[in-house]
């Protein structure tokens, strides 16, 4: 693949993706950790088993780190980007579990996921818990306009999951359709995640959907490039099993492109494998080497550094500072990780 | 029963249950199967149908009802309880379909169960669109009060919902245990339902509290009187099939009274059948004998009937009015749905 020399060429001497945003939130990180284990809490000891399974097992805390950017780089001073952070990531949290119980996917972050310790009901229950606590956080907040943009956010999330269950299995499935699953399921939280610290720090509308969004094509490249991963990644890295998408049936970009590039029989073999499950041993491999031939994954890969450079340019509004090169850093981060 | 007796006296000559309700709230009540029809809409085709096969299965629409009627005792004139009555029929919604996902219930309303005819994963995903549009109601009617007491809502009747996963199959549950689990995942939502009625019409707030008491004590009266009929009602009046909670093994008060008060013997029946779901063919009719021989059945409608009582006390803050009588209705028909 092209793409990576001239990307591993340009990341030589600078510091990897999320380090600058650590290093300018990481005090705000650490109330948001603090707040996250306290608002998971309850009687109900099931709900902090569960949720700390994999709250804990830590993941990026992404999504949060760039509730607490966006705070900072419209120089928000307050409290209410802590806890809008949590509650950006219980979000988060809740559609995993779920996720995890309509993938029925074993592995998350490297680690078994819940529905595999605790069975399929208590991932079910403990996310709709961590979906109300998050609803709960952002009351306490109190900002109408907050709670107008995440609970549209979180519509249009469960909106974008259920087109994608029904878009499964399905090769007739276009480019744009597919995009409008992963804008809808991925990319609206990243892009709401941003917004609110514009909008908690008051500052112009234009600002606000300068934030929007660079969330909305940083979500969108993230998800590309994962999707990327899924074919890609050792285990280790991934925190997942590779070939997980494959296995579902799941009609993610690198499936799309090598479908519409190969013959009939090519053609024959997607439809085989993706839409009636039918898969045998060396299967895999055979997506792979198609997926080769047709330079399905780095024109995928292609495509994350279009939305890559549109996040960007959004962010170009703001002047140049520390955290505003941390935010382009992300950018790369969200791209840079399949290579 | 002595109970059925003295009950059906009473009964005789007056309107069933809920007639004075809907005469009262009925022109209100069409607005709210309208704004629900056009709130559940979505471009993504299985969010109404799924939504629509619940929904239009037309339940008794009782909780949306107790809104319009709590905002007309208070007097209120105003748009919002429309929204709101919507709003709580969606979280009813939301719940109901994970619920049956949970159960592996099949049928609901006399249908099947929406996971009976798409399998789980669409009512995982639905459920939760359900959810967060119900937050995009609240949050469009823009009062904080009110939210903050629908999201504090959700989030006891989420955790409830998760107790009671807790507790199941678990025969060493203690009423004050179960009583815990049904005020938390039933009451909850019939009390919020009832006190957003005087929150929006501005009411001091002892009439909120009130209400609020009113709803939490019809809510666990009404879930005694549904714990009863699953095991005595005919699958018609029911709409699910009889005897669902003995097969699921769910701990409900006849179960916790007949094996309290059952000999050794007894009590090695309800581990044998609930603990340990090792169910033959006429287990069903021994549990009903015995919770005939130990007045389980009508010692739980008794119970039913002294939280009825204090719903009717609670109201007694309000004058006599129609509306008010409408609402001692209402405990009737909780209770008198067992007979």
């Amino acid at each position: 693949m092209a793409v990576v020399v001239s990307l591993e060429e340009k990341r030589k001497g600078r510091p990897s993706g999320l380090d600058a945003l650590l290093q300018l939130c990481g005090g705000d990180l650490e109330r948001v950790n603090h707040a996250i284990v306290e608002r998971m809490h309850s009687p109900v000891e099931l709900i902090p088993q569960l949720a700390g399974h994999l709250v804990e097992a830590g993941g990026k805390r992404l999504r949060p780190l760039l509730t607490l950017a966006a705070a900072r780089l419209c120089s928000y001073r307050g409290d209410k980007h802590i806890l809008l952070s949590a509650c950006v990531e219980f979000i988060h949290t809740a559609t995993l579990l779920h996720d995890d119980v309509v993938d029925g996917s074993d592995l998350r972050r490297g680690k078994p996921s819940a529905n595999a310790v605790w069975g399929n009901k208590a991932p079910v229950l403990v996310g709709d818990f961590m979906f109300t606590r998050a609803f709960e956080l952002m009351v306490e907040v109190g900002s109408l306009d907050v709670l107008r943009i995440l609970s549209q956010a979180s519509s249009v999330i469960a909106e974008g999951e259920v087109l994608q269950l029904q878009t499964a299995n399905n090769m007739a499935t276009s480019e744009s359709a597919y995009l409008q699953v992963i804008t809808a399921k991925t990319a609206k939280l990243f892009a709401a995640a941003c917004q609110i610290g514009a909008v908690i720090a008051e500052r112009p509308s234009a600002e606000c959907e300068a934030l929007e969004s660079y969330g909305t094509n940083i979500g969108i490249a993230f998800q590309l490039v994962d999707d990327v991963l899924d074919y890609t990644a050792r285990q280790a890295t991934l925190g997942k099993a590779v070939g997980d998408d494959f296995r579902e049936g799941k009609i993610t970009l690198p499936v799309i492109l090598a479908f519409r590039r190969g013959d009939e029989e090519e053609r024959e073999f997607w439809r085989r494998t993706m839409e009636r499950l039918e898969q045998q041993d060396g299967d895999l491999e055979r997506a792979l080497e198609l997926m080769q031939k047709h330079k399905a994954l780095a024109d995928t890969l292609d495509r994350a550094q279009h939305y890559g450079k549109m996040a960007r340019d959004a962010l170009a509004l703001f002047p140049d500072s520390a955290v505003q090169r941390a935010f382009l850093d992300v950018v790369d981060f969200s791209i840079e990780r399949a290579f």
